[in-house]
Formats: C-alpha cells, structure tokens, sequence
C-alpha cells in the first residue's frame, strides 16, 4: 500500500562495480534521515537545493565508511516531487550496501521497482504514459525505440490523447446543449454535427490504433526468419547479415525450447532473427527438410527472407514462390532473396516477376547486402500510419483505443438511431473513460502496481 | 603519453543498464565541450560551479536524446583539479553510449582506465598511496579491506612515508653538520646520536613491513584448506562454513585448473577456500589419496583445517598431528578440527594435548561452528602488529619499503665502520628516494601506467 509517510531509497545506478554509484532517497523526511549519516550534518542540511556537496558518511562505529558527493532536492522541486536525497559514492558493492544498509536503519524503507517514478506519477510531476515512457527508455537498446519513448515521455501521446479528450468534453456539451434545447430542428442540424464531430474522432483513435503496428514492431523488434531451400545460402547470409557493419548483434534465449533468437539493430530498427539454431545446425549435416520446415518457421515470422540460388531460378521457383505468397497473412513480408549471384554466367538471364521484388545477393562475396539492409527497413517503417511523432508501443494504451473505439461505435449508432442525447453522452463518457486509463486520469492501485513493478530499481 | 589539453570522457557509473548512469568529463575545455551536446547551453555555462542543474542532450539531427541533470567543477576545486562536468542521465546503454559518441564528435577523448585519478595525481590533490587506495576502495568487498583502504585514501600511510622522510631529513642535516664541524670529539657524539635515530627509524620501516603480512592477507583473503583423512566430514563442514549465517559467500574460478575457489567472509574477514572441488567430488566416491592429497593442498593454504573423526582419536591421531605440525611453514597455522562430536559416547573422553589448540565440532548438527569461525578471525587478527591503522596492503610499497630498509642498513654499517659523513649521507638519500616512491614523490610514466591501468573505468 503506498504511504506517503515511507521514506524510501535505491541504488539508482546500474547494479555492479564501478567508479561511482548513486543511493538516492524520498520522502518527506529524505533529507533529514540521510543528514544522520553523515560526518557534516549541518554543512548539509544548510547546503542549497541542487548544490552538490563534499561530505563523509560514517558507519555505526563512527568510523568513516566513505567520502561522498551528496546534493538534496527540496519538494516540489524534485523527480518525485518529495524531498530528495542523492548521494555519489565510490561503486564498490560493500560501500552501495553499507548506505543502504545504515538508511535502513535510520528508518528508511527500501524503495519497490519503479517507486520513484510512481511518486512523481501521484505528485503529478508526470502522467502515467509518460512514467510507462521513463521504463521505455532505460529498457530501449535501438534508437527507433528510443526515439518513440522520449516522444511518449515528452508528452506527445498525453498531448494527443487530452486533445481527443478535450473533445469529447465538448460533444458531450453539445448533446446536454440537445438536452436543454430539445426542439427537433435543432436536434437534427445538431446531430449532424455531432455525428461529423463524432467520426472525426473515432477517425482519430483509429490512426492510434493503427499506429501500434509499427510501434510494436519497433519496441519489441521484427520477427524475422531466413527461409529456403537446402544449400541456398542460408547460413552464409545469416552470418553476413550478424557481421554486418551497421548492425549491433546480440544473442538471446529465445521464447521456445533449442531456439536461439539473434537481435540485429539496423538503421535505429530491431530485428529478431528467429530460429537460427536451425540454420546454424544445417549447416553441417544434410538438411532434409527443406521448404517443409521453412513453412513452420514461417508462422511465427514477421518478414521472411526467401533465399533462391539464382544459378536454379527458374519458373518453377516462380510458381512456387507465388504460392507461398499466398500463404502469408496480411501481417507478414516476403522478400525474395536470389543468392550467389556471384556464381553466374555472365550471359545468364534470370526471369524473375517485377512483381514479387526480388532482389539479387552474393551473400558470400557480402555484394547487395545493403541493399537487403534497405529492404529490410523499408519495409518496417512501411508499418507506420499518420504521424510520425505519436505512435502507440504499449499493449496497455492499445487496449484503452480499442475500448475507446467500441464506446465510440456504440456512441455513433445511439445517434444515428436517434436515441436519446443521455445514452450517446453515457457512450463518450464511458469513451473518455478508456482514454484516461492511459494518461492516468483513471487509474487503481492494481493497474499502477502491474505498471511500475516491471520498472528497474532505483527509478 | 599524458597530455592535459585531452578533454576525457567516461562512463563512471558501473557497466550495464539502470535507473541512472554517470558520464563525465575532464580537461580544461570539458565544461565548453560539454555544453555543446546540450539544448541549453547558456543555462549550463551560466550555473554555478557544484549546481546540479537541468537539460536536454540534442543529437546530431538536433533531436532529443535525453533529459538530463548536469552540474561543472570548475578547476580547481574538482576531483581531477581541472574543470570538470558531469551528466546524470537515464541508464540505458544506448543513452550512455550515444553521450559518449555525441561527445567524442566534440573532440572529446575516451578517458583511460584511472586517468582521472590519474589527473588527481598529477594535480597534486592526492598523492600516488591516496590514488592506489581509491582503486583499492572500488574493489574492496569486505569490511576490513575496505577500513584499510580507506585509512590509506585518507591518508594514514602517506603521513607515516612522510614522517619518516622528515626524520631522514633530520639525519642528514646531522650528518652534514658533521661535515661541518669535523673534529673527533664531536664525531663521536654526534654519531651514537645519529645511529640511534637510525635505528628508531629502521625500526618503523621494519613495522611497516611486517605490517603487510596482515595487510596482503586481508587484501587477497586468507588462503584455507581443509584438509584430513576420508570421512571425517570435510565436505559438510564445507558446506555448513559456506552456509554460515555470518557469512557472505561467492564462488570463482581458481587459479589451477579444475580448481574451485569459494569466497567467505566472516566478521568482515575475507578467507578463499581453496581445493574445494576435490572436497566436493569426493563425496560421491570413494576418497583413497587421504592425508597424502591434504598435504598437497596444504602447501597453497596459509590457514589449515584439519578434520579429524573424535570418535576415532587416540594417540595416533595426536602424533600424526604433532608430525604434521613440523611440515607447516613459519607462515602457515593449523587448526585441529575435532568432528562428529555429536557421535561420541557421553563418557569418551577425548585426549588431546592442550598444546595442539584443538577446537570440537560438530559440523552435521552446527555444533560450534561460530568458535571455529572466531578461531579463524582470531587468527587472521593475530597476523596484526603495531599500528592498527597504518598498514601495507600493496606489494608496490612493500617492495619499496624493502629497498628503504636495505638503504638504511648500509648506511648503518657505513656508520659503524667509521666511514665518511657523505656516504652515510648518500645511503640515507636512497632511502628516502625509496619511501619518495610510494607517496609519488618520485614516479615515472611507466610506473603511473602500471598502477593505473588497474583502475576502473571512469575513475
């Protein structure tokens, strides 16, 4: 239960060794309790909001536990909009648990994951989008990802979202108008405008809505599988693509039993690299599964990279390859990928359909594999709709739209019925309610305590 | 080649992704260039030096990396002595990265491994033991390493360096007046006078060597083996040791192959269990090396456990003992671990020679496990002589005060044998030049790049 009364602390800095770590601490008392520690209570206390001192920190014994750098931010002014202590210490693992240590007991409670910012949310130093944005961009590790979670942290889905609020306030006015003046005339010139207010706005929340496809995409990176025949090159690109230049490659479990996922950052852009053991393991036995097994991967891809020896193309490729076309659900993306090409004949011609945009690699001479890279990108930031700036990436927010959307809907067909002006405001009331779930107008300890627990410590 | 137009950089804080990360700068141009990355960059340079205060990072496009708080030391109240800025940012890898690439565009430098304190050094705000003690406090993971190391930054050991550089001043301002007034008589005076001096300050140096005995054994932890026939129990007084309450306990490669070394610190003493690996794969098999592989191990150990069944003691085992006593080096300690004393008949009486300091155990049941943990401590403690606070924990300065002494016994010889004043004069000379290089009084690059390339980064 959150207490305002709590003075908490964290280690604020990344967890481990290092030059210098930092303890910080809130609460009403934050300041007071961390003067206790201290060699120079008074310098400290007296010290301006803001102004970093020298101090030394003593342990229980009064023996010098160690010389610090310690500012203190006084309320409201602070991160959380508390009283705030900070203090720089040397990172070794002993001093960052000492202080803690000797915080707790001055009475200092350890802070939960994301309590911080959680105070800052309740202080309203910041709404609750913008607080789910301060995990986006500790967690980020592509710059497309960042980009997206310092908008939604400066407020530019807030922004969006109080706007649409803002207008159902006025619609909701508009049908009381209805209310108050009930003469039929004017209720029908009144309802055609309200209905065009209306689908302005559901028009709106659906451009949100669709922004989610390339927002999640972007956040939780593009699934990606490199399919096709045996001895196509598979392996060969998959290990081009990993060394490519642009990209920052990591390895991870991935989510199923014997999978490795490789990330890729290209351009600002993630991409998940599913099912690799496979490709990896192909490589030195005979792989007898071919196409078959390319199909299961397939599924769970996003954008599937068709690898074609172009030695073979011929128009039984092309057959086969429009087949699988049409294989593909509308979230999925195939590039053809015609490999080796550094094995050709000169004079080979290859007869490949503008329409299925081939495009022409030698994975092993690392020839056109920027121009896949391209292809790559383009096609994911293909996935974004409206603006540029405002793109949902919280399956939390997708949800509110969507319910947003359904009241909207049944808000539009109580209007065009001609139902009474109560139940069309009760809809865009029940619509502004979903749309302050995400801005945090609305909110319940549950949905706070499922928000700010998947923050990291310290923040 | 060290250079102080270099503006440095460096992530301070340790490595990985948190709450908040540190980036900062050093160099006579570091508050300039540090402005340059910002969105306000007046509201910096205008701050006052020490005041934290807020900003925002632009990126190359001029696009938002990062909110931050930033704050300049101006030069030279600075932990380096230059001007100096720091960057407290969001901790996400790419955020920490990205500052330092936007800063190495500005012509900033990546900082080497300790070149801050480094620059500290240089800058005359600590002297070269304070700068080996800052690392030292970084890396220290128990208490009583970190007291030391924090009684060395603070200063203690370059006090006592510096006091007996002033008595060396003091001998030879003797020896020159020596020189001055030559006559016989006064000689002779003059000179039981300066070989007693010589000898009260031999007699220091001697103490801070010995020191170093506790001091490397509380910097590298105390080497234990336990060690004894098969089936005396080694393997659960292992475990019951690494389970103790009062202990912290981790696990790390050890130095010989298919070794492993178990980490425990007790009452803030760390000790490195050694061979536990043998200990533990024998449990499962029969054990047939017995007393023959314990000796082995115990050549590496400085504190020997050896487990003896109290149910089976006699005369023999007392004998084996006392051999086993005879083989242990003069820096080696055994203690006589009687096990399964929760097996013995209540009327056994078991008979060992006060002498052999044996201590009675019960390691299934926890059965005095805290005297043997004390036993441990005690010993360790034990290895302490003179001053609690000035002691050697570094090989650089032993080796140092090695040279010292050898100086000053040469020129106690010099002395003695009646030899010139300016012999005596040049021996006293060398050894200051040797206790010069601990303090840094004396140094060479190569010697600075030697103790500092073991620092952390950003420090």
């Amino acid at each position: 239960m959150y207490s305002v009364d709590r003075t908490i602390c964290a280690i604020s800095s990344p967890a481990g060794t290092g030059a210098i770590a930092i303890v910080r601490l809130s609460g009403e008392k934050a300041i007071e309790l961390s003067s206790n520690i201290l060699q120079f209570p008074e310098k400290f206390l007296k010290s301006k909001s803001g102004q970093l001192v020298f101090n030394r920190i003593l342990d229980e014994n009064n023996e010098m536990l160690d010389e610090i750098m310690i500012v203190k931010f006084k309320s409201p002014h602070s991160y959380t909009g508390e009283n705030m202590t900070e203090i720089y210490c040397h990172g070794s693992n002993f001093i960052q648990n000492e202080i803690v240590n000797l915080l707790l007991r001055q009475g200092v409670c350890i802070a939960k994951p994301g309590e911080f910012t959680k105070r800052a949310f309740l202080n309203s130093k910041m709404d609750l989008s913008q607080s789910e944005a301060v995990a986006d961009i500790i967690s980020s590790n592509s710059s497309e990802f960042h980009r997206l979670a310092i908008n939604q942290m400066k407020g530019k889905v807030s922004s969006e979202i109080n706007l649409l609020r803002d207008k159902m306030i006025e619609l909701t006015a508009l049908m009381e108008l209805e209310l108050d003046f009930g003469e039929e005339d004017v209720e029908f010139a009144d309802r055609n405008n309200i209905l065009e207010l209306m689908l302005q706005l559901k028009n709106r929340v659906k451009v949100l809505i669709d922004s989610f496809r390339y927002g999640n995409a972007i956040k939780t990176g593009v699934p990606v599988v490199i399919a096709g025949e045996p001895n196509t090159g598979k392996s060969t690109l998959l290990n081009v693509l990993l060394k490519e230049e642009r990209a920052i490659v990591s390895s991870s479990p991935g989510t199923t039993r014997d999978t490795i996922e490789e990330e890729l950052i290209i351009d600002g852009i993630k991409f998940r690299l599913i099912d690799t053991a496979g490709i990896r393991k192909a490589k030195n036995k005979i792989e007898n599964e071919g196409v078959k097994r390319s199909f299961d991967s397939i599924k769970k891809a996003q954008l599937i990279l068709l690898v074609i020896d172009a030695k073979i193309s011929d128009i039984h490729v092309v057959r086969d390859m429009e087949l699988f076309q049409t294989k593909l659900t509308d979230n999925q993306y195939l590039i053809p990928v015609f490999n080796k090409i550094d094995l050709l004949k000169p004079d080979k011609k290859i007869n490949i359909p503008e329409s299925l945009n081939p495009i022409f690699i030698s994975a092993k001479n690392n020839e056109n594999i920027d121009e896949l890279c391209n292809r790559m990108t383009d096609y994911v930031k293909s996935l974004q709709s409206g603006s540029n700036d405002v793109i949902i990436t919280s399956a939390r927010h997708l949800e509110s739209l969507m319910s947003t959307n359904d009241a909207l809907k049944r808000a539009e067909v109580a209007l065009k019925d001609g139902l009474s002006g109560d139940f069309v405001s009760q809809d865009i009331r029940e619509a502004m309610y979903f749309l302050g779930e995400i801005t945090g107008q609305i909110s319940n300890e549950e949905v706070l305590g499922a928000i700010f627990e998947k923050f990291c410590n310290g923040k």
